[in-house]
């Protein structure tokens, strides 16, 4: 089995590039968009971020074969339960969130007799809404897959094909060990850049236009990932709280020996953390999963 | 006055760019460079990152009216004593590291009878070595200058002119204050990334290419700083001790509080603190120190 009708409910950033890439990657499926704001959904129309853009998640959703929840994680059992009413009995409903347990059990308790596979493209940038959407983004980023025990493999594997599809790689696994490793690799770089950019802001010995101007020394890198979308991370801490707690102790607890290093002058102990961590970007370059240019290839300062 | 003949001791990134920024936009003026690792000397003269490079410290400062030291902070010192019995009565000593008020001291103690200027551009890459430099480093970027109180108006004036010259913007202030914002804006920064990197690698439960394949979620920005160089930045942390910790402890009050307002579920909090860090990035591109474009303008995702 394939997917030939996709219903896409939210129309931001990931929303948007999903009906983009579709209509960029696979010419035999066609899509309907739908989401909550008016004015989203006449942005969206303009941008032919889908097939049809409807007036109701309902009419969204019909006919479907496959529908993707692209909305802020605490607004998924809401999501479900708009589209359920028009949901075919053999529709996939599954979603893009970035906290795989809450999501899963939101969805499967708001829709008992559907079959629900949880997703999660690892991929966006900071911007967010309807114009931030294109359809490469999913191009050589992975897409975590977490179908519950019970899913049928034809349709996991219908999910497989779709992100493929859309240039992505495919991982399974389940939904706890999921939260755990997104907690590492994106909940907590999250909570650290808001949190360092909210402290420089507040600082009274610093003004703000000094940590403006002098921020080309490493803090404008954590300020873009700290203007990310501020509903979408604020439910990602509130739906993944246990793993994201466990890995922030962790941090914090090397983030303590790296203090006491630094306040005993032990340069050892620096050189030791400072020398290893290279390799990590290294490899990260190596598997295609960043730019391998330096600074990300920045357009040099305002140069062209 | 204007500086005509320039050394530049250590050719590596910042002192690579530095020669390859006098030829392009300075004609005028002539380069000699030098290096204590003769493979970097070798490579140097390759790339001509100096219009000459000498085989000692000595040579390359004799008769330059400007000898900027772009050395590691904690050898600074050292670089200074190489280059003294070579100065120049009239000669101005400058340098380029991150911390000034140390640097300022070790300068003036190893100098005490030249002009000492200290200087810091706020620049950079994560490549280091005599291949990392370019002629644009410092285009659009902000050179903070530390004049002790003593200096003469003219070599300030000189010294501001050259930087200009190179394509920066430049500001004067005193090396405390220069100190506590480049703390902020840099050294820590520099340390959380390293640190959430090593976190990372060491975990048990999530395996380093788990790390690695989900990056793109936001810690590979981090791995971009943690790729910077070790032996500088040890240097760094040793040498600007107080301001760091001072800086890092109001950065772990704030985590402190957002840790509790994760684990208490307080989405307010979350909220409001993701909320106007937003505003930090728009001011941040809306004065050229970043790039507009989303993810830096990465290239994406290996497309071409």
């Amino acid at each position: 089995m394939s997917f030939e009708r996709v219903a896409i409910v939210g129309l931001g950033l990931i929303g948007g590039s999903i009906g983009l890439a579709v209509r960029e990657h696979l010419p035999g499926v066609t899509t309907r968009g739908y989401d909550l704001d008016p004015a989203v959904r006449r942005r969206a129309a303009e941008r032919r971020l889908a097939d049809q853009i409807c007036e109701t998640a309902e009419e969204a959703a019909a006919n479907a074969d496959l529908v993707i929840l692209c909305v802020p994680v605490g607004a998924m059992g809401a999501a479900a339960r708009a589209v359920l009413p028009a949901l075919k009995a053999d529709a996939v409903v599954s979603d893009v969130g970035s906290s795989k347990q809450a999501i899963g059990e939101a969805l499967s308790a708001a829709l008992p007799d559907h079959a629900v596979i949880p997703a999660h493209p690892v991929a966006g940038t900071e911007d967010s809404g309807p114009d931030a959407g294109f359809a490469t983004l999913f191009h050589r980023r992975w897409c975590i897959v977490t179908p519950p025990p019970d899913a049928s493999p034809e349709q996991v594997a219908a999910l497989v094909e779709f992100w493929e599809g859309l240039g992505a790689m495919v991982d399974t696994m389940d939904p706890q060990h999921h939260d755990r490793v997104l907690a590492v690799t994106s909940h907590i770089p999250h909570l650290i850049a808001y949190t360092i950019v909210g402290t420089a802001s507040d600082l009274e010995e610093v003004t703000r236009g000094e940590v403006i101007k002098y921020s080309a020394g490493g803090f404008r890198d954590f300020t873009r990932i700290a203007a990310s979308d501020p509903t979408m991370w604020r439910d990602v801490f509130l739906h993944n709280r246990e793993a994201v707690l466990e890995m922030l102790d962790r941090f914090l607890t090397d983030l303590a020996m790296m203090r006491e290093a630094i306040r005993s002058s032990d340069g050892e102990t620096m050189f030791e953390l400072f020398s290893r961590t290279r390799e990590v970007r290294r490899s990260i370059v190596e598997m295609g999963q960043d730019d391998a240019r330096p600074d990300f290839g920045r357009k040099h300062n305002g140069d062209s």
